[in-house]
């Protein structure tokens, strides 16, 4: 069943019973969350009162968070007590998250002591650290258990198909050892766990940043993470499809901060909420151009005569303005693009600013060089009632470059110094900050030139 | 051990046996191989030789592709052919593809049967469609086939830690049903398989983009996805841990063509090659802003009067462009940015340039708004002289966002009609572009307003 298909069916809602076994129950639960982000509020509230409270747990596990907040309202607390019956706990817990504070309480009361517990666990830690998006759910038997006992606990698990992996514990509960499932299927069913379990495991601690989790199972290709407390006693599992959604919100975060906005679905939101959402970055755009625009009048003014007066050589010198903040802000990006880059994948090393820090500037001397002999050239064929002007824009164009890969590049690792995302200094306030710094290099260069060779 | 162990351990490689049970055996794989990056030719190559064969594969596995490209100059046909066994088909076959052409076929024939013809089926695929990044090591057995077979097939793979499905085929191979490995343990096992197994199979096309096998992955929270010939025939199985890989990879690469740049491991390649990465939207930024300077000089040499006589109003104007030109960059940044990564999560479909177009424009006619009126008041203020100005930089820049945020929203979809990824055009291009058109929007106002209240 495709899109237009669901589309159909709420149009022909009215003359469909108000609950059972419809045809949008057989539809896949992601299929359905998609959908639902694309249509109104009425036509959400229809589909999920539709839905079995099974499908409709699943549903709601998968969708935006803009929908669940328009749909908690138009739900019962009694059918969201049975909804987040269905749900893992961790799906329940980032449920109970979107809902009104105040109603909170009255809901956790409703559910079963076991679900309860684990959601409001989870619940205590934040949303972006590993213990937020791991869950509770986790196969943990002790080192002297027989495989046939953990073999048991597998399949008797409330949602089996997702383990792959069994955690050997003592009996404080301190992780000890790990055994993929396969390796008890082949293994002696009477042999004691320890004999099987492998006592070097790689683990997170609750409170790490989930972007941390998500990089150990990347880099050691972990079919999931266990997570353990400070006393390193097993908290619950981090499987590898949660990464993946950690691993696409991240580079969706880092992409939408480097255009200067924040949100995580923003076609998806209301419009107010998105101009709040890009508007910090394009008033420190507007700030910041407007001061440029007022030192350009300060220097003119200070050290060239009134417009009225020469203005020729003035004017030629501001028609480069586009040019010397075009490049300067493009090469800036390129560094600081990389290094936002190369510290999500770990290719950089955030603590280690010089191991690339020359590589960038040697970079940035050869473009600068380039493409500074190439506009110098241009400039004084196309200009030749100014003839120091390839000279001014050239040497300029050169220094602004440099002094943009130097700025691209140690900013992002100055903000992961004082716990800035790097992301966000690295757009649109990076390319103001280059365009200023341009600005000053180009008329100090046009000065001291002018002043030494030119006809002031 | 910690990179800077293995560095100690490099320094003192004299005094090492040339090979045999040294402590670098003992590193995980994953971090030898990200050690490597950082290594300059001969510690790569000694590292490499000292190394175990096996240990070896799974580094060459793991590490980046100049490494691999490093390394492959010095390590002898014999031992590459050795590495190339113990590694998996998909793996090897990524080698191979590393190895100068004229090299492969020897390295091929060296190989045993089953690898060689596994490693020359998925040397045949495009690396980066679904039969590039699969495994064919994959569990697949006839539906009539017992369980209890079916387990002993798993227990027997070469590698069965990373299996968690087991698929189901008719005697022609193709696919009719997939079934988790975990209810398999807790089924009869002398039941058949088409009796646990599930018929309603999720697959993709081998040679469908990997791209489209991630998000479906993703999209579905699936461990696993079997890949299928046109024939719908089981060819291999793509595993959640590759998909990873994919998403990281395409988030990489789109935002580091979003910056104008598009290597993929920018800081560990040679200095050229980074040149030759970034210098193409560089030239495109030097040439649009270049076109930009021969365009403002033609307006004021043809609608205003020279420089020495005028110049005031002018001047005033070219102030101001900094300020234009950064905010229809910005927005227009904003805009694509969205797009590209809104196709790559499947947020925006990127058939429907509609539905998304209209919540763009009303952002940008809100933006140009709030925009125009705060500049507009601020140069009124600022700049007496001309009392037009506060006039003409407002409404151009209201005009100019709104046309900014329309070309941003629509060039993404536009190459992604035409095949070309959108992430290329969002970046330095559209800066550029947004540059000019802004300008040219700047003057016409300027001339317009001048024209009809100003005192020209």
């Amino acid at each position: 069943m495709t899109h237009p298909d669901i589309e159909r069916l709420v149009e022909n809602l009215e003359s469909l019973a108000p609950r059972g076994d419809l045809a949008v129950d057989e539809v896949r639960a992601a299929d359905i969350a998609q959908a639902l982000t694309d249509m109104d509020e009425q036509a959400k509230v229809l589909i999920i009162s539709l839905l079995s409270d099974e499908k409709a747990a699943d549903v709601l596990a998968e969708t935006d968070e803009h929908s669940i907040e328009v749909l908690l309202a138009h739900i019962s607390a009694e059918r969201l007590i049975r909804l987040m019956g269905w749900m893992a706990p961790d799906d329940a817990a980032d449920l109970l998250g979107l809902v009104p504070r105040e109603r909170r309480g009255a809901l956790l009361a409703g559910l079963e002591e076991d679900q309860r517990r684990s959601v409001s666990t989870l619940g205590d830690h934040p949303p972006e650290s590993a213990g937020g998006i791991m869950t509770t759910e986790v196969i943990a038997v002790g080192s002297n258990e027989k495989i046939a006992s953990a073999l048991r606990k597998v399949g008797t698990a409330e949602e089996p198909e997702a383990i792959n992996t069994v955690y050997v514990v003592d009996p404080a509960g301190t992780l000890v050892g790990v055994a993929p499932l396969t390796r008890l299927l082949t293994a002696d069913p009477a042999l004691p766990m320890h004999r099987v379990m492998d006592p070097d495991v790689i683990s997170v601690e609750v409170d790490a940043d989930q972007e941390e989790a998500a990089r150990i199972v990347d880099h050691y290709h972990l079919p999931s993470i266990p997570v353990v407390d400070a006393a390193h006693r097993l908290q619950g599992v981090i499987t590898v499809d949660d990464v993946i959604d950690v691993i696409g919100e991240e580079a969706s975060e880092d992409m939408l901060r480097l255009a200067g906005t924040n949100v995580l679905h923003p076609t998806s939101e209301p419009t107010l909420k998105r101009l709040r959402a890009r508007a910090p970055w394009l008033t420190v755009t507007l700030l910041g151009t407007f001061l440029a625009s007022l030192l350009i009048e300060h220097i003119e003014k200070t050290y060239f005569h009134s417009g009225a007066e020469v203005g020729g050589t003035f004017s030629m010198l501001l028609y480069f303005i586009p040019l010397i903040g075009g490049m300067a802000g493009n090469v800036g990006t390129q560094s600081s693009t990389i290094m936002v880059r190369g510290f999500a994948t770990g290719e950089v090393d955030p603590r280690r600013p010089m191991r690339v820090l020359r590589g960038e500037l040697v970079l940035a001397v050869l473009i600068g060089l380039l493409a500074g002999v190439l506009v110098g050239i241009l400039a004084g064929l196309a200009f030749t009632e100014e003839p120091m002007l390839g000279w001014i824009v050239g040497v300029a164009l050169f220094c602004s470059v440099i002094v943009a890969a130097f700025a691209g590049t140690l900013i992002p690792f100055a903000c992961h110094a004082i716990h800035v995302d790097p992301a966000y200094a690295g757009g649109p306030f990076l390319l103001t900050l280059n365009d200023l710094s341009a600005f000053v290099i180009y008329f100090t260069v046009a000065l001291l030139l002018l002043n030494a060779f030119g006809v002031s």
